[in-house]
């Protein structure tokens, strides 16, 4: 099998790509090793940049998001027993869309399929090789057999376990990490939100955040610690320990409980891969870095990914310019650094850590109190939070 | 000795507490240890913050500020071997005033003696009584003899290792404290200083600090480890050690080298004491409250203080009322947090921590990148450093 482009991995981040090249001409295959029904379901994140979603609807891939999608212009941040609201569109003129990943995952299987873009489900890559020649390779396994897909680029979209960052050899590889010591014990529930926007809490008992998925179904979390078992949290503990953290000095405001549909505990990591490219062989996405999802910001990284990777194609393809796909990990790895900042920021920010002291909880208090206080200081969680539009 | 309020300290704040109590027809009485050559020789800070350089005008101290001083309407960080200016002005409208503080302890002694105020030195106060009652007293030595000076109220502006702190009793007291890995290195030097406006700089050796007491004489610091002994770097390894840490990736820029004058080291802490009063004993700056001097906080924490006290004791005399006597210690602590937080802030972002790994080292260039690119972040800096006027 051969193609201009194969990419790993049918995440948003390699479905979205493979569209973008399709509307400019350039046939690329995707290989996901699951199959179309768990791709659709997997639960990931939910915000979508400002930049992000315009982009996905220019690129015809928005309408149902702008049809079904909420636009957030801002969200709550809870401290102290108050509710302090930041106003993302006052501040920034910008605002970020709430529609999940996994809808976006839909949309854009759907376009690629009604496009007749070549998307094979169950194909489970290998290897890569070549990647420092003109033909870089792709091993892959595909109803039972083993197959190679021959092509002119290698995108690796295959996240943090895939084959792709293993495919970089050791001595040019640099990684950055940084392990949390607490993680986020999230449920689905079928209950309409208690908020229309985004609640983050900072509470002395820990974090929690107040999200949605749709008008009927409720997404929240927990900071819980290191080994926590979800099954080690009844229904009612739950329940109980978010509206802990969520409640108001002044009362008024009551968190709307109902059955929990899916309970787990997702760790907190920060993670970064230079260079994000070897060859002809492209890091995109959870493949080249992680962040805690405090700023919302996985998703975006990766979208933000693979439309520079699809500028950079288009120009070798119309000009036969590599000068783009030269400065791709450089390019990216600006903004990454820019969101791996922001999501430690956010995260320490809003977490209570088991090393802090009284002095760390009360910085940390004036902290939160000056950003609902400055506009400056304001702005800087904004602008991070919907996205910077050049970096 | 009786009088209405005996401050102890003839630091800035108890000066000008004095001096803002005698404009407003109220008596004190300040005690200082020390004699007047050495308050008046002690080197501290010497930044001023717009609204206290406003104030010491106002009050009628700030003649030779304004004629001698140097208004500096910006900062420059220098990182990555590139300088970056923070326009203060252009940012908040606000600046701040280069006068070395014992430039205004010397203006204050001045015109307190040409007032007729009592100001005491080689007075050296030992307990504080009857904090609780009506009528404290302040014990204390003078011209080899004991004697008491009865007051209504007492504020103690005698330091950190003053006794006003430690005559509140210990169960009401709560202390937050954090030393730093590191202090400063700080040399005065018989040399024109190399720029005009102060250079903070971030080095993978180390922080350092370009300032200067006038056209004449520059103030230099380096970041260096704890327990260090100022008599173990020769001048030559200091001026060395500078000159790679604000070396400039383009060249031309050269620091210009002279006779250093002065060299020691200043440790590092950030200490509060809450509450800042007791019955009828108020503490104010240093007494209570200690920051890196990173932000250049210390100084302007302490005016801050006594001109709060200096309104809530007119307050009382004019009107027999405590209300901004009761919130003085409440209301001194928001600003006081603030300052923790933005002299912690302006510490672990620009010096070098032991702890620090790579991914430590990523964050911390991006987050001075992004204050270099982001009006909104610059703006964080400069609002806190310029002094932010309500709080």
């Amino acid at each position: 099998m051969r193609t201009r482009v194969g990419i790993i991995g049918a995440g948003p981040a390699g479905l979205y790509l493979s569209h973008l090249l399709h509307r400019s001409g350039i046939e690329s295959v995707v290989l996901e090793r699951r199959d179309r029904d768990y791709c659709e379901r997997r639960q990931r994140a939910g915000i979508v940049e400002h930049g992000v979603a315009e982009a996905l609807i220019a690129a015809g891939v928005g309408t149902r998001m702008e049809r079904e999608g909420f636009r957030h212009e801002g969200i709550e941040l809870r401290f102290g027993g108050q509710a302090r609201r930041i106003d993302f569109t006052a501040l920034t003129g910008r605002s970020v869309r709430l529609y999940p990943q996994t809808e976006i995952v839909r949309d854009l299987i759907a376009r690629r399929i009604a496009d007749d873009g070549r998307l094979l489900f169950e194909a489970e890559a290998s290897a890569i090789e070549g990647a420092e020649t003109d033909r870089p390779r792709i091993h892959f396994t595909h109803d039972g057999t083993e197959q190679v897909l021959e092509c002119d680029y290698v995108v690796a979209c295959d996240g943090f376990h895939g084959i792709g960052r293993a495919s970089l050899p050791s001595d040019v590889v640099r990684t950055f990490e940084k392990v949390y010591p607490f993680g986020w014990l999230g449920i689905l529930a079928d209950v309409p939100p208690s908020c229309d926007e985004l609640i983050y809490a900072h509470h002395p008992r820990g974090f929690a955040l107040h999200s949605m998925r749709s008008e009927s179904v409720s997404r929240l979390y927990l900071q819980v610690p290191n080994g926590t078992d979800a099954a080690d949290w009844s229904d009612e503990q739950i329940w109980d320990e978010l509206s802990a953290r969520f409640a108001l000095r002044s009362g008024g405001w009551e968190l709307k409980r109902g059955p929990i549909t899916d309970k787990s505990v997702t760790p907190m990591r920060s993670f970064v891969t230079e260079p994000m490219r070897h060859g002809r062989l492209f890091l995109a996405g959870d493949s080249a870095h992680i962040v805690p999802p405090t700023g919302a910001k996985g998703l975006n990284l990766a979208m933000n990914d693979v439309m520079l990777l699809a500028e950079a194609l288009v120009a070798e393809d119309r000009r036969g310019t590599t000068e783009l796909l030269d400065a791709y990990s450089d390019t990216a790895l600006r903004r990454i650094w820019r969101a791996m900042h922001f999501s430690f920021w956010m995260t320490t920010l809003l977490h209570t850590l088991p090393e802090d002291d009284a002095f760390d909880q009360r910085l940390r208090l004036s902290h939160l109190e000056h950003i609902a206080a400055s506009p400056a200081a304001a702005t800087h969680l904004a602008e991070n939070y919907t996205g910077i539009p050049r970096i």
